[in-house]
């Protein structure tokens, strides 16, 4: 499988070059980057000296190999996406341009996006829920961090509480802010420090949103609360909502999850780390049953650049492909 | 006002040291710390050197000044208080001996403490809610940190809010773990990650719900969950409620905290960060309103060691001895 | 004692508001922020909510008040300067325009800086050092964060090392490089990392050997060698130079601070951490002699915005001003 | 290849699983851990949730494997290496204990080890200049984490160089502290914080003055300066020497490591990051020359835990058993 990647200078892009340098059947091809085009990747990226050793081109929808892989900003595979698919490419889109419709994307992100005909050629791909959609799709919007996240550790639970009593309050590490600079991830300013930010207003709202109800068959609206976190990688979300139904949550997680080789249900009582999946495309999960409030209480943890990003874009060629789902991606966690 | 602290090697005793040194009206007399009886404090803290030159002494209750403060873990000041009343101290209580009913402080704490009677004799001090009963008070029981942060934070909105819709999301540095040492404070386990603990369980939750009951006057009982971030300092509580009435809530809140000097409501839209009060007694609080979801969502941070401990034993002993509020108190943050 | 900060919104400036609003002799006029001018303090800096309320002015020196301190970057006050002491005003100057001969600057800065006759009124402001100079001078050159740790700690030891032999590898927190953006202040990029930089390039070079020949009496050629350490405030001066007369260093040492209030010269065998002095203007000094390599070894910390900037320059302040040189400056570190 | 490992629950232990679980010819049997027997792995290590199944067992060396890792304190390998070697095991010691001469190992560690005529079975391993000696060898000592970076580093340099001359001023990681806990290694003591320890102390400096006088072939006595950095991982050495004869180093270095897998020799002018080597096998380098003071400074970074640890041992198990030199190490560092 030959390999390109649009935006590899983004966390996103080197961390697809990580994964796919490790990869039993893929080969990159080459690497577009406009801002650095002419330039060499270890320039760049002196971690991948001896590693990749490759130039930074202008994108040129010409040049793509077969698979191709966006890493872009917000906007951008909106424009590209409709040329690469002409040129028969298999297109994993890991931006956002593709996972909304198009008047609900304009509204959360406040840009254009592809017109909505040819977003609905995009498959979700949320692995372990949309796995035969997946399979020889064409064009897939990879889902967003915090949705990923979110969306495994609620989404069974769905037909047991009030999907209006949704709470999800995410932490973040900075790299979720990408490799642009600017006072907010500012080492000076973001070290020592937490808050919260976009109250109400971030983007990946209506994509959890639409995935819960998508999955629950039951209209749902949540209350969406992101926070940075001083570390570089990782995300927990912390999720509340009230139980409608008593089942065996424990019981009901791990069945739904047999077979699912990236999401861990950890044992009853469990506090999952963003730590303990450091580096891997694991997603660990734990609930808890807060007997005095009637309230689930789910906690969830990834890595944002591997399963929130790119290490669940290559589970998402793996599965176009026909490949095994966890082909390259059979790593531990690094720990400490 | 002579002092004498008991605890003085822990984070909130050496914080008290910090800020009493720089206090226009008090004067250090003693310091005890049983597991460093018999070594300067100098050689424990040698951040203190030329500054605070004491010996570290084994606890006896004859030689405490008239001012005590108590820093010591859970399950010793139950002890000490008797003889330190009748001695004629008085007594700042830091840990949470002195907070809640006998019966629920056993159930939450899973230790003894204080008789029921001796126990009421405590003012439960959150200032800028309870300072007529401060003033004059011979024991107080200061609050803890979490529970500063919530109250502060949720206390305004209380009459326009459904007191069982409350869920408190709250995030804490390392250093509100203490100065003890153990595989949970270790800097390769919580460095770079982030995790919740005692989902459901903390001992703080029925400290909140005490307060909030009691000054919203309706029986309260809240989601409460704490998280470890790898910071040293610093509270950030991020906390939910469905609006039962609509008012202007960032004019409440500024109303109703005009005049509290460490209470700070920041403009509508803000999101308060930890490092924004670190090293200071403020409490920095914002109100966001989701009309999505029909929530108030109250931002409310403090640095963990002052406002959420010994500075607000400060501005407890203050008011106790009927001194202006921010005596010794008024400096900056420490930014960045 | 009026005063105005020019560069209000770098780390120096916003240091020296923070110290100067303690301060029993000064008060705050003016903030000028060419940047940010016609914005208010506090939306660049809400922790200085309720503490510091100004506009940030386009800077003019008819609005300057007696005493103006230059917290600006390379290249601006060399500039500024011969208005201001045309217009009288009392003048300290942050930044490195004034340290160093016209032609060394701009072979080590790369910039053009005033001419050699005006950058000799200024005094090199090491107080520790040359406080005679320092009292009554109009204009001072506050000394950089290395050559302040680096000269304080070698400056007892000159007469008996080779001066030839000494090496200084300096380890910085990352707010020494500045509250401006760029990938090398990127949380992402600098957070679980250590490197070194500017290997023999770095421009505090030549101020450093200039004061250690001036002190010493002879020509002195070091190698200086600066690192950026995941941490907002600190730097350690790890120094090494062979002995050439066997005496009591510590004794030395101890003898020579013995009055400075600013330097601790800490116990034989001690290892002082930057975190002993944060926030706070003291220099800690330990002395270790290494009988295998016949080599001194000196470690030195200060806060690099302290005392390594502007903790200085109100302690330069306090002595052209005939004040207690610690006035303002008497706080404790921030532990932990 | 069956493998067991001692020490299975500290850091080393557990990257040992990390790498051994990807190796392709390695098969993990059995895991001791004298603190934890009894215990499941994954309770003491959860994120090796569904990778890394094993009871942790008290250490019995009937029941170990053909191929033994030993990640115990030092002391302890001492004791169980005879009945190993007796039992045919091959084995790799991670601890310090078969590195040094008895005496040294005594004067510089303060404990007993293993006898001089045993302790001389074993071959010093650091595969870039002595893997001659480690194909084919029973009992191999991995090297310390500091002696790889520096001698690595300063290697190729000593003929050039003054052997006297040479000062290391190493920063580690507080992962090298282990998983002991300890106030040395609690987040709030040494997070925001730098400090140098055990100066002209460390018991590293011997192993690496017995490396450069074994390569270089003079009597080399050097100045080791060891740090504390508030990050996990990643040992970066800054190392002086002052140059006996001009040649070019930049040739002079990529020539000697042409050829080896796991050193990586940076362009001229460059800073290599701990980041940039974290979670890989990799040490990278870079010289400068200082024409000022006639000093070469050299740069060299691993990641403490792997190439100055578990990965160098895994390096050293394929050579022993005549593997390629880089299976199981062949993946990208994880950046950011």
């Amino acid at each position: 499988m030959n390999i390109s990647i649009i935006g590899a200078t983004g966390y996103s892009g080197v961390e697809l070059i990580r994964l796919l340098k490790s990869h039993p059947e893929a080969k990159i091809e080459s690497l577009f980057a406009s801002s650095q085009a002419g330039n060499e990747l270890t320039n760049v990226f002196p971690h991948l000296t001896n590693i990749a050793q490759f130039p930074l081109e202008a994108i040129d929808i010409e040049k793509t190999a077969e698979w191709v892989f966006l890493a872009t900003p917000s906007g951008v595979s909106g424009k590209l996406v409709p040329s690469l698919l002409e040129a028969g490419r298999k297109v994993i889109d890991i931006s956002g341009d593709f996972r909304l419709p198009q008047e609900t994307y304009q509204k959360w992100y406040g840009k254009e996006t592809a017109e909505e005909s040819l977003r609905q050629k995009a498959v979700y791909a949320l692995p372990e829920w949309f796995s035969e959609q997946i399979k020889g799709a064409q064009l897939v919007a990879n889902p967003g961090c915090y949705p990923t996240a979110a969306s495994l550790g609620l989404a069974p639970a769905l037909p047991y509480i009030d999907p209006n009593s949704i709470i999800i309050d995410a932490k973040s590490g900075v790299s979720g802010a990408g490799r642009s600079v600017g006072l907010g991830t500012h080492f000076g300013e973001v070290n020592e420090n937490i808050n919260a930010y976009k109250v109400g207003k971030h983007q990946h709202t209506p994509e959890i949103e639409q995935t819960l109800t998508r999955i629950g068959g039951k209209e749902t609206i949540i209350s969406f609360t992101p926070h940075l976190v001083p570390m570089t990688r990782g995300i927990l979300c912390t999720m509340y909502a009230t139980i409608t139904e008593e089942v065996n949550f424990q019981e009901l997680y791990q069945s739904t999850y047999e077979g699912k080789p990236f999401v861990r249900v950890r044992p009853a009582g469990s506090y999952p780390k963003t730590k303990e999946v450091l580096g891997s495309n694991y997603c660990d999960i734990a609930v808890h049953v807060d007997p005095r409030t009637n309230r689930l209480v789910v906690l969830s943890v990834i890595d944002n650049v591997v399963k929130g990003a790119s290490g669940q874009a290559v589970q998402n060629m793996n599965l176009m492909a026909g490949l095994e789902e966890t082909a390259g991606l059979e790593f531990s966690p690094v720990y400490p």
